[in-house]
């Protein structure tokens, strides 16, 4: 892989799936695009997997990324929850090795930790330093910041800190 | 759908995925093909979902089905495996989706109905009904018959029994 590899980054989700593209410039770490993808309620579940390949495979085109970046939650309170995640994740990781991508998945402790050095943190102390790494007071795109747009772009960093560290 | 669409079915699975290509012909199930797909233990999950995912489209543009059905399972004595048969059914779903063709999913319970009648039948019983309905003593490949693509086959009668009676 290039040294400074465009990452497209994601918090998988069927509902809302937070989507990140990041690269380093300079030595530092630059947000090129964030956004929440988000799927109607009144789809089947393979309906809203089909919007989200798309919009994937729309992100693939447009930003050439060469690694993709995946929250990797092998839990939930609901199991079926659980499970609809994980489907998404699988397709998420199939488009990355189908695009011939490297594919590189983080716990949400390992976000943590990489993000804040602190495996405890909350999302306002993890949201803070995103900006913060960033240089940012607010996200470019000037929307109120969903859950899951942030998360994507705290996983990003986590591979681009990753990746530099070698690991 | 055509009246007599060509089901490619599957019983998901990341060491081994069962595959069946079946079609009515005169009013009679035929299999057209079934394999037992298998991943290397020396390759990592994302690698066996490429492995899986470029068998399924080879598979797909060489039967041209109209339809694709999954056997659909929601729970696992090992939360980890169930994630991860949950990532292959999601590349499932959405290599379907992306492919515009319909997808079906049926729990073990409704395939073993659909075969059997009987909710509580065992494998061996599904599998004699299985070769039954098919005029079979063996199946055709004339390999030692994998549970798994013994099992992607009753999906794919399941599917076939569904669409005859409108469900």
């Amino acid at each position: 892989m290039q040294s400074n590899p465009r990452i497209l980054a994601f918090d998988p989700g069927y509902e809302r799936l937070g989507v990140a593209v990041l690269q380093k410039e300079g030595g530092k770490e630059v947000l090129l695009h964030s956004d929440c993808v988000r799927t109607s309620a009144t789809l089947s579940f393979p309906e809203r997997l089909g919007v989200l390949g798309a919009a994937t495979e729309a992100l693939i085109a447009q930003w050439q990324p060469q690694a993709v970046a995946l929250e990797d939650v092998y839990f939930a309170k609901n199991a079926k929850t659980a499970m609809q995640v994980a489907e998404v994740r699988g397709m998420l990781s199939y488009l990355a090795i189908s695009h011939q991508l490297a594919l590189f998945q983080y716990t949400p402790l390992q976000v943590k930790v990489a993000i804040t050095g602190y495996g405890q943190s909350d999302k306002s102390a993890v949201s803070m330093m995103v900006l913060r790494l960033l240089g940012l007071h607010t996200l470019p795109s000037g929307k109120r910041t969903l859950d899951d747009e942030m998360d994507a772009i705290a996983v990003g960093l986590t591979c681009l800190a990753s990746i530099r560290l070698g690991q």
